[in-house]
């Protein structure tokens, strides 16, 4: 069993991080982190969560749970998760990141600690994404030449802001790579009125904006008599929190080093 | 049982009419008509389209066998069809017309023929297609100004040189109307970069290009906590076929006058 | 603007409708009920339903509210349901009922209200179900007996212990109603092995259980050359959240009587 | 450019075949073969496809172009394939193989050629179809025993007798090796009625038969949270003459040996 303490377990991620934890067979909730002095501390985690009292209590002091737990879980703000890991690297723990938007330095900060601590980093912590990713490499390798016309389609909530998602571009990025493409050429993000038949080397986005859809990528590989369509549909952050439950579970047996989730799947090589 | 002919059963149109007009049980096949003088008078209709011997012959005079049809089916070209009308009002005989490309001077000249001639005139014979347009229509209407986000998406074969379809355009046009906007002004057909959240009144469209795909067209209604898609799938022009084997077996016993799909599928009023 | 109060609102449900009822632009949130003698008595409704503070508290008592409201919406339990019918028509209220379960019994007694209370009563709130009934209906009578093959297709969560679903089935008997079928008798749940080809009376079954899957129907009519697809899709319990807020809404200005969600969403006839 | 002949031109496969090694742009025709005998002896090869005039001919007689062609493509039966196994040892040729329904003595026979013959022997000659199940391996494999559920799911035509389908029993067994589970104690071919909830190990199957679907199957793993779904479309039988005419363009520069589709893919090991 893996002992897992959660960071900022008053937020949304959070809570779900708390749920991810509490499901998995081979881990056990070992303590949930809240911001100095908060009203929550003392709080049953499980309460806090929506998952019926569990027994362990918020803290707003890692150093009182520092012997409970194995591996950190942080999906928190750049600055918190620098100070987690310079924690982690002091007592010899283990750490899953899940934090975005750090800057060139707040990451070769983090970077500095790859020799000190067993870090898995990744923006995106969703296995099934991770694994599309490697499926999409392996499909492109594949089909290589052989006039097979490569589309990516995606579909996202009303509010979201950009297109296509950077999910999406990700996936036409591990394809063009694969097929020695580059997708700033390549990539069609536009097609209206007289466009002209396909070129042969696009390849092609769709973008759907529309309700509640929390997340769902296609690429499909089409040729005369046949299509191959990869999809992954998320339905709720708990894509997120599952796998940094099973990054943490990973990466609590590794030696220091910064990992990211095709590792943790054994995607690599 | 109705007694069609069909006009060009020479091309690949009239090949899979012939088909369509075989297989249906309230239709018979009287005969099949190609270009005067054609190598191809004389022929089997069925040994020309691929269904084994029929027993009935092609011929290049639509008089040598006016007494053996009730409704003649015509997808060729302007002139042809404006000639066959002709020669329907001559001799009491319906027709169906899936004829496109008619300059206006040829649709004034077709009209003209609405009181002598009962005749089928739809640039998309597709009952399939033709239901989904109803369908939509009854759709917006109930989900009226409630909150769903409407996404029109469509995927064709590489060789398509337009976008939107023009069926999704159509599609678009039914929604609009029914909920009294305007798709000029509120059509949304490319999403790059940062665009923004999606408006309310926004109707979106996303095309795929790939492969051998005949025509595939999804509305979405999308809102917090659920969708409805109504979905069009074609797989060959046998579609088209099928659709005005019903028309002719419809049209065989109306007044006459110009009628739509909508009125041989009762889908009016 | 209609004033709506809420039952249960301690409820994973009534949280749903709080929030259903606070997002409806046409609606106000008017009051919320909780058991007598509840913890929660005097709590802000927004905060309790992860909304932010509304200034609308939850009180045990709806003679307290009653000037305030115009409609009760009630997803509870029989007797519960049943003693909201009896005050809504003491005091000249609407309601909206979602609660399931009720005996021939409780049936009766609920009927019994029918000339005093305007009230909406509906096993299934969701708009999109009861528009998709809808629209098989008119599709199954357009397509009629021309040769379409009719399948059934749903995919729920794991946990689901039934199959086919409810909703399933009632797409499935709205369609052969439509087409003087019974589903008794042509209704296909199973084909494994050699089960021959399909007959052209079946409607066939298909059943997916994985994952979290809310809950997917899919209705296809497929012929040789096209298909038409009528998909649902739940996401979250918002759906028949925010069907009673839109039937609250519609009922608030009817004559006593008992009405549904088809009526609701001008359907009928 | 590798130089193909075809055994069967006069059937639809053969014709197909014509097709795909004519559009192959690294392939050329080299020659088609007919009975001995057949009216078509002398007949165009393009013409007979349906593809405009080739200026290559129909023969009835292998050693009559023996010295045109590298590679032999046959998608006959059992006998006319073991005949022609025998004339390419004979002769230092290639062949590729899509024939099916061989006894267990005519596979033991076919065999027999491995050391004297570059022969390629698949059922299902479909690159989507064979790369799917190397991408179905790889995802169970990642996805190990994580609490993914597992959902086959197939459409085919009106016609199809069996079900599931083969390939469809076949990507469930590929799932089920890689997970260490056994497909006659994990597959579930039938949920009716109250059949509970779903079991962990389960791999479920789902069939659909309607209209003229020419196959369609998807396998969804599904946890909470997110999907991943693999899905391969069949249009035409183009599918399974594309992936033989790259089989042969694969199998001409190699050693005498029985290769499968996932040899001329690169997908093995």
């Amino acid at each position: 069993m893996t002992r897992i303490a959660i960071v900022g377990v008053a937020g949304r991620m959070g809570r779900t991080l708390v749920n991810a934890v509490q499901q998995d067979p081979e881990a056990s909730l070992a303590g949930g982190i809240v911001e100095p002095g908060s009203s929550l501390v003392g709080v049953d985690l499980g309460e806090l969560a929506g998952a019926g009292r569990l027994g362990v209590n918020a803290t707003d002091d890692p150093a009182a749970i520092v012997d409970a737990f194995d591996v950190l879980i942080d999906f928190t703000t750049p600055r918190v998760t620098l100070a987690n890991l310079a924690f982690c690297a002091e007592h010899g723990k283990a750490i899953v990141i899940g934090t975005t938007g750090l800057s060139d330095a707040e990451l070769a900060e983090l970077d500095g600690y790859r020799d000190r601590v067993p870090m898995v980093f990744a923006p995106n912590m969703s296995v099934g994404v991770n694994l599309t990713l490697k499926l999409l490499e392996t499909a492109a390798r594949a089909l290589g030449d052989e006039g097979y016309d490569i589309e990516v389609s995606e579909a996202h909530h009303r509010h979201k802001v950009d297109a296509p998602s950077g999910t999406a571009l990700k996936m036409g990025e591990v394809v063009a790579k694969a097929l020695n493409r580059d997708l700033k050429e390549d990539g069609v993000f536009e097609r209206v009125g007289q466009c002209g038949p396909r070129g042969d080397k696009e390849i092609g986005f769709a973008t759907v904006r529309a309700g509640d859809i929390v997340g769902e990528h296609t690429v499909m590989f089409a040729t005369e008599g046949e299509r191959i369509e990869i999809t992954h549909k998320a339905s709720s952050r708990m894509t997120f929190a599952k796998g940094a439950a099973r990054a943490a579970r990973w990466v609590a047996s590794r030696d220091s080093g910064r990992y990211d989730m095709q590792d943790v799947l054994g995607l690599k090589g």
